[in-house]
């Protein structure tokens, strides 16, 4: 393992969900932003909204930002050019949802190595109605993730990972034997509870149907919650499909001219 | 704007299309891998597929990473938990492609600090049948970006992004007026001309039907570029569902039982 100062940064780097009441200055905004934008692009279609209103923040947090795939700007760019998008929604969405998330990762690298903490909102786009309200969002623009910022009032330890060689395939893609899996699983499960996690959360994602709750927080982990998140939520693609059409996108399975 | 190591090392990142002969060797790898790793993430999705064999990879690129949207990982855990999937696929892959980006980023910027360059292939998606064949992917994992990476053997400048006030939007969403977008248009424009960047490539998208190419290396640039990618590529989403479909996922819209 090789250490400089930028992949420590990237070592030391975890969610944080408290922050002082410090203001972060302007200039370290437009650092943080800027570094954002520099992140490679298909499209360049990554755009940020912040808001300063603490008050009505995740975890009161200085700051909020809302990372956007953002067509709108660049179809104003061909309307002026006498174009207009043919591209299917879809493939622009898989394009321009990375174009977004390596802008943002940028932008918490960077906030980290300038002593500011983090962390991304996932649900935001099942808020996109809410959210093209409040922030006068115009079509063809997508709120894909929230993201806090702030001087840390926490010191949480840096979370586990999985094992390299559950993550890093050479040549091929493994076929995985139980004792692999399982080791994963530990290192996962036996790292989050040594460190409190979901103890200190004080949360548990509660069973559904007849399910009978048998975890404690002396057992709970990771891969339970995971299991559950991917186990009993979102069955429909209802809500989701939802959000892209309020927001202009139209993908495959929608219903055309019905409020999904 | 505020320098450090992580700033600067984010704001000199280019993507870098000639390499050396160089082999990076393995702890370089492996730092550049769990520094990837160590990234945010909703569900722990993204995975990597590493090849070495220089004479298949675009560029002759010394290394190439295929990032991977990877649940097959998570559903083997799940499996062990007695849990089985329900959340549906789009909305796993709206995080999942988020976790994969996330991971590449930091992938990128660690490379670049360690003095190696790399260029994303977005197209790869396109390419699941193949991919999912020549590295033995199971069900459920996705190649959604390819990655080449190896030391520089060129040094292209810095390449443009939009000003600041066409990205970071404070309080609301603006209402942009032409001369905005105008000024955008020519920070874009008039830098990639500057830099002669598609004269060096010597590549303009060829137009379709009746439009008659009027342009020259003289005034092609961004926005004409990426103005035709938008205007007249990928019509259909048939080629994405296809790829999502032969990868194991189902998103709405597919047809039920059918090669799309």
């Amino acid at each position: 393992m090789i250490h400089n100062p930028v992949i420590d940064t990237m070592l030391q780097r975890k969610s944080i969900r408290k922050y002082t009441d410090q203001q972060p200055s302007d200039e370290v905004i437009e650092t943080i932003v800027r570094a954002g934008q520099q992140a490679p692009f298909a499209y360049q279609t990554g755009s940020v909204i912040l808001s300063r209103e603490r008050k009505r923040h995740p975890f009161s947090a200085p700051l909020l930002f809302t990372i956007c795939v953002d067509l709108h700007r660049f179809e104003l760019i061909m309307q002026q050019r006498g174009w207009t998008t043919s591209c299917n929604d879809l493939f622009i969405m898989v394009l321009g949802i990375q174009d977004a998330a390596l802008m943002a990762e940028n932008m918490v690298i960077a906030a980290e190595s300038l002593g500011l903490g983090s962390c991304f909102l996932g649900g935001w786009p099942l808020a996109a109605k809410k959210l093209r309200q409040q922030y006068k969002m115009p079509e063809r623009v997508f709120p894909l993730v929230g993201l806090t910022m702030g001087y840390p009032a926490e010191d949480p330890p840096v979370r586990p990972r999985y094992p390299l060689e559950y993550h890093l395939f050479k040549d091929e893609y493994p076929e995985f034997d139980e004792q692999t899996i399982q080791a994963a699983m530990r290192v996962m499960d036996e790292g989050y509870l040594a460190q409190e996690y979901y103890r200190q959360a004080n949360y548990m994602i509660p069973l559904q149907g007849k399910r009978d709750e048998t975890y404690t927080y002396d057992n709970y982990s990771w891969t339970e919650h995971i299991s559950r998140k991917l186990g009993l939520w979102l069955h429909s693609p209802r809500g989701i499909l939802a959000a892209f059409k309020t927001c202009g996108f139209k993908l495959p399975g929608m219903r055309e001219g019905k409020k999904d």
